[in-house]
């Protein structure tokens, strides 16, 4: 239960018979973050997604060496049903492990799971938190610490983080990316779904998520709901709580006219919400700062967008960046 | 899985071979709220403790109309031993449920598991949610609401709230006492055992909790943990955004030295610890106010307690008491 375990890879990208491009969003989160890892793509007919990556059978993806086959599609309650079981078997007969983000467990489909004993082969259910975490200590741990924080859910946090950790690893510092999503966890190899997690053992989530380490290492570690958002907010806390962060990058996603969800709640102003973050963030840090704000304005034009960094910028005078558009070198500027 | 069954009174109280009082302090919990559900309490051989009620047997018990037999015992590990299992196999055989606030579940010991089903009796485990919640949804209820918050954990949570559901009920008012936590869902015959609680879920536990109700009706919500405690401070602010009070009541012990778990960790200063709390929860209730503050002075001479309690309303502005020395009618009075 408690050993540490990691997804192995190469991976094989399964799709199944994904309805829409956005079903398809997790397979498209590693091809982006971890090309290198994916051999191909399996879809199966009427699959109306694609990850831009080659179309290869479980054959195919045996022969060149895939360890894990991995869904990377989504669908409405979250099931495994039955026309995708005989390609998963077949990953299974071929050596490979398998990895879903599903609300419905691998490990609870008896056909899978026999096959998974006989061969030795590994289940990761990546939803469902295969540990038990201890309480969170409040101790101060070495090593440097990066997260992510939201004025809403779902607004880059993940891809900022992903974006922080390139860069840094571009000029050479240490750093590792660290999950506490589905999506991220298929491109860490490993991770915490903290939203999973019994509620009084988050904080000690987030401090297993990321131990001690060098002193000049950082931990980049994504983060999850908003302290504004009244159906995750103490997840959020947990996290920052247990993350006991050095800096905090505030994501935003300007053209969102509510919180994820929820119809009429308004999303908070951008100084609120740094202040009540960076005030959360003391409790275990009191040396905490702001790195930087990191805006999603995938839905603006070219001249909008390069307009609200200037004023975002200039207003709370912090780096201001589209890390999809114009990258974080900025931010990491501030960092180090 | 989703009914909400309620543990049926009166109650036969068994504290096992306690090895001190504090062990007990579950049973005297119940006796000091609900002194009138309690028959009796049943005690093994080296039984260091007393729920100051009288002995009574099984048979004694069944004969009164026990209709449950509560686990009101506490030990390290949060075990069932063996040597508790035949009185507990003799309740389930004179028709009672039985109910338990331990780590371990009297559902995972197949020899009452198998009685239970046999003798169509119920195992209430409710240190584990029994259902499943729903996600916050921040929307507002009909109804009013107080929820207890605190410096710490374990600082009179539980008991200031009962103090003012008895305070309320004695004038007239419609209100119930909500509980969070194990001792108080004995207390209140049902509750949700938040910190046990999916993180994702907690502010839908708190909202289940609390239902829509009369205009005029209280809910009175035991708290849990703390805004400043490292360790608990996520599952404090999911239920603060479930809960949606009306009124916060703040709870102090003031000879604590560190945050209880952790030496070192100092307290908050009261002010801080209010705006904190009050800040949170307007999230999803603009209009809280905090209607005193809940002093728990046991550890303090008479006089030394009253100089504290008129020292701390004076520097808050707020009514200030400790509800087993003098009672809460200032806070009712201000709540009213």
């Amino acid at each position: 239960m408690n050993e540490r375990k990691v997804i192995e890879q190469p991976y094989l990208l399964f799709l199944g018979d994904a309805y829409d491009q956005l079903a398809a969003k997790t397979a498209r989160g590693i091809v982006d973050w971890r090309r290198d890892w994916c051999l191909g793509q399996l879809r199966l007919e009427g699959c109306q997604a694609s990850a831009g990556i080659p179309d290869i059978s479980v054959a195919e993806a045996a022969e060149a060496g895939a360890r894990t086959l991995v869904v990377g599609v989504a669908n409405r309650g979250g099931v495994i049903p039955d026309n995708w079981l005989e390609t998963l078997g077949a990953a299974l007969d071929r050596g490979m492990d398998l990895a879903s983000g599903l609300h419905m467990r691998l490990s609870d489909i008896p056909v899978l799971s026999d096959k998974a004993k006989e061969r030795g082969a590994s289940l990761f259910d990546v939803r469902h938190p295969a540990r038990d975490f201890p309480l969170g200590s409040g101790e101060k741990r070495p090593g440097k610490r990066l997260l992510t924080v939201g004025t809403d859910a779902s607004v880059g946090k993940m891809y900022t983080t992903l974006a922080i950790e390139r860069e840094l690893n571009a000029r050479g510092v240490k750093a590792d990316f660290r999950a506490t999503g589905q999506t991220g966890i298929f491109i860490a190899g490993d991770g915490a779904s903290v939203d999973a997690v019994v509620s009084d053992f988050v904080s000690g989530a987030a401090e297993w998520l990321s131990p001690a380490n060098a002193p000049d290492h950082w931990d980049l570690i994504e983060g999850q709901g908003s302290l504004f958002h009244p159906s995750f907010a103490g997840v959020t806390l947990g996290l920052i709580h247990g993350a006991q962060p050095d800096a905090i990058v505030l994501c935003h996603e300007p053209t969102r006219t509510h919180m994820r969800g929820l119809p009429g709640w308004p999303l908070p102003d951008l100084r609120e919400c740094l202040a009540a973050n960076l005030s959360a963030a003391r409790l275990t840090n009191p040396a905490v700062v702001c790195a930087g704000v990191a805006i999603n304005s995938s839905q603006l034009s070219a001249d909008a967008a390069a307009r609200l960094l200037g004023e975002t910028s200039e207003a709370l005078d912090l780096p201001c960046v589209d890390p999809m558009r114009g990258g974080v070198a900025p931010i990491v500027d501030r960092l180090l």
